[in-house]
């Protein structure tokens, strides 16, 4: 599980780097990828998901991404990674932190792990229900 | 992947069951298994997870769920699910419907395909950034 560490800190890496460049050497170019920005719709396929990231590096000056409880699971050829993102930006002269839930699903393609999947959503700091109970 | 997809299908069978002895069986009884309901904090371990289940399911009279834009894809070993929610639930006489968009990710063990985290959060409609722009 050493390597799906490493790429997903690469990942976070090319995040913080702002630079669709190194975004494309961590994710699959293929059209099953996918991808939920925090407030987002989904996003099929590599061309889509690599916009959606040119979109956000030309709108933030600066992005430092500290990541919480990185849990790393699966086999030889799929894993999945859930963490905790704090993320801090600088949007258009606002600042903003924020926690955000991710679930990285990695595949094994010649053998470099690569991205194939990213959901993120606001983290809730409660590992209960929030109040009134809403069901899912 | 049709077993993948038969596990996935069993899951929401289960959800829609309101029968935890249902849940009991779709689920891996692991320590690293994690859940994620919309509004909710992040679970992790199968006490955890099963035990939100059970709250659900006691604050819930009807549970009706439809399936949109069910992907799978993945391994032997791993495999992973995107899909829309669409959540109808009777809610101490409160009537919702609400589309979620769902990662389940399935592990094989011992032949058997079952669910080893569930991370579900509010769809949007559109494929795009909300207005104004929100930087991940």
């Amino acid at each position: 599980m050493r390597e799906v560490a490493a790429a997903n800190a690469g990942f976070y890496q090319a995040f913080e780097s702002l630079d669709i460049a190194e975004m494309d050497e961590v994710w699959a170019h293929r059209d099953e990828v996918k991808c939920v920005h925090p407030g987002w719709g989904l996003l099929v396929g590599w061309p889509r998901v690599r916009q959606s990231w040119e979109l956000i590096f030309r709108s933030t000056a600066r992005m430092r991404i500290e990541l919480e409880d990185v849990a790393i699971s699966g086999g030889d050829a799929t894993a999945w990674v859930v963490l905790t993102e704090h993320v801090g930006s600088d949007d258009e002269g606002q600042r903003t932190l924020s926690p955000v839930l991710a679930t990285n699903v990695f595949e094994r393609v010649d053998g470099l792990w690569l991205l194939v999947h990213h959901h993120a959503s606001p983290a809730v700091r409660m590992p209960g229900p929030p109040e009134p109970t809403t069901v899912h």
